[in-house]
């Protein structure tokens, strides 16, 4: 027997994946979803959303906002909230014991705790299927990815085909900016019906932030790192990718610092398989960096080094479970994550190789396939 | 004296708009934000986005995730978690009664109640502030909005040059679709750093479901709803923006449904003013509606007429209050709200039209400039 009478969740579905792989339904406004134990689906909808819910999404039964709106005025509240229309769903269903994510709003809970409901939050993922990703969603992350990888391809052209000039980029007579390069990729991205945003062209010491999303001109003989993570817009899967590249030269430190980052993510490609323990591969990763005489913590007042996880799950979040970092998880047959180890010290520059797989059973199928070589 | 001792917040700025306007840093994960009552704010932050904070966010201190996860370990917990972070920066700082946002996560509240903490959440808005823009902030969104307003040109350069035959428009050989100006208006908006999605171009009774973002071939003597809300990557601020047009003959009946609309919207934007009541506004579009005959309510089988409320703030959410409808709030100098009517009828059409405005102290500002002319 189930220990609640329903799930329970309230958020728009613009903002929180977990509503919309349930409902299957994008909308601007928070709206009330429920999952009987019988795993059907109900949803609450305002007159503006209903008729397009009726068609669009996945619910068995949707009620009108409105109806319940009306019982909670003939209870005497002038201007019934969301809330109010819950409460009116939730006594005329019956559903006293409620399982809400854990990110549901500790306000709303409140709430419905004072008007007496059970109220128990369950911590990610709040549908442990979200994160065993079908072959038809690994369908549409490869999609995205390999969107990806085609402007990544634009990219490599357009750097290859710079010329150099007191270290400087050159594409004709004006120097080639990280801003030049991030515009063609959005916008080559957004042509593909995918959005990118936040992407990364961080070049010498601007990439030892990893999240730093770089500017200005773009030097020879300096690694590059570029980070690009664009979601559909129609079935809102995302990718995540990312090389580092050099035109030019590269110093020998930074060739070992790149030969080093691509063996770590050889090691932690070879341990993903189903039941492997995140932990023990972001282990092995630090393993190789340690051996190879790459410490990680503070240098000169800066925190340089291995500065972040091996990887993480991407689905309709950029982030999501399972993380391949120093908390211990289990990978499942199904997961999608980034193996993405990095390396970054100020003076030698930033590297990161990163790589979408699939978890199957004895190992890992890689969905990405742009060659990674550093100087192009 | 405060009731608290912290403002708390925990949530990813990418995704959360209260904890992006405070911090005025954009990061993916989340991460733990405290403003003490004497508005001093502190970011704790991970190896991997320290250093970027430091730089880029409004932080009078940031702490290290690092040290705070050390010191949780030495309590005995092997893999310390964002909240396990949270009680030592807590018991560090001698912080116990903490005030949260209405969507704060309920699991995050629970544990930190078992703890012994005071936990009170804050309905919206957590910060009042972020509802009065500053000059500052107009100008970003009215730079949005003009971005907008440009694109929006180039449609109806676009729909102009198309020639009708059977009713459909055509360029060149081609039928004019629906998604070819979707991907227009996107991919230009894109150039300009911002993103739009979900973008709606609804022609005759597709757009009688106003957030159906239509398909298909555009057809003369229908009325096509256009309603563009993008966001620009740089500063997250939105702009929204609505026109209805036709591009042929519009029908007798359709002319008294834009005129209808127009006159309701001149209606509203007389009424916004510092003080002014929302839910009175919009009985005052309601009835300009009822006068002209446009009732709202089911015929067959679908809610018709006049669906959504008058309009809503916009910020660094697309929809943020004060909302414009059923429910009284009150307008305050420096809101920056929608005014945007519409009626919807199956077999006539759609008709939205929708303008962005400041509430000054005895009116209001009007931010949008693009003419209002139903036959292009």
């Amino acid at each position: 027997m189930e220990e609640y009478d329903a799930k329970l969740i309230i958020a728009s579905s613009e903002k929180d994946s977990d509503i919309y792989y349930a409902s299957g339904f994008f909308a601007p406004d928070p709206f009330i979803f429920l999952e009987l134990p019988d795993k059907r689906k109900i949803l609450v909808m305002s007159d503006l959303e209903i008729e397009r819910a009726k068609t669009e999404s996945k619910a068995d039964e949707i009620l009108s906002s409105t109806y319940y709106i009306q019982k909670a005025k003939k209870r005497g509240i002038d201007y019934p909230s969301l809330l109010d229309e819950l409460h009116e769903v939730l006594l005329e269903l019956h559903l006293k014991h409620l399982l809400v994510p854990e990110n549901f709003p500790i306000g709303y809970g409140d709430f419905l705790r004072k008007k007496g409901y059970k109220i128990k939050s369950k911590k990610e993922p709040f549908f442990e299927e979200r994160l065993i990703k079908t072959e038809k969603e690994i369908e549409l992350i490869s999609k995205v990815l390999k969107n990806t990888e085609e402007v990544f391809g634009l990219v490599v052209e357009e750097i290859k085909k710079t010329k150099i000039k007191d270290n400087i980029l050159y594409r004709g007579k004006e120097p080639l900016q990280s801003e030049d390069i991030k515009r063609l990729i959005n916008e080559e991205l957004m042509k593909k019906q995918c959005v990118a945003q936040h992407t990364i062209v961080a070049c010498g010491d601007d990439a030892c932030n990893p999240h730093n999303m770089g500017s200005g001109v773009l030097r020879s003989d300096q690694a590059i790192v570029i980070d690009i993570f664009p979601r559909s817009i129609e079935t809102g899967y995302f990718a995540d990718f990312t090389r580092t590249i050099v035109k030019g030269k590269a110093s020998k430190k930074l060739k070992k610092l790149y030969d080093t980052v691509f063996k770590a993510q050889e090691r932690a490609l070879k341990l993903i398989k189903d039941g492997a323990f995140t932990d023990k591969i972001n282990k092995a990763v630090q393993e190789v960096f340690q051996k190879a005489g790459f410490g990680t913590g503070e240098i000169n007042g800066k925190v340089q080094g291995f500065i972040h996880g091996t990887g993480h799950g991407v689905g309709l979040d950029i982030h999501e479970l399972p993380r391949i970092g120093s908390t211990r998880d289990r990978l499942k047959e199904g997961n999608v994550v980034t193996v993405e180890p990095g390396l970054y010290y100020y003076g030698i520059g930033g590297v990161r190789i990163e790589d979408l797989v699939v978890v199957r059973k004895d190992g890992c199928q890689n969905l990405s396939s742009f060659p990674k070589e550093l100087i192009i």
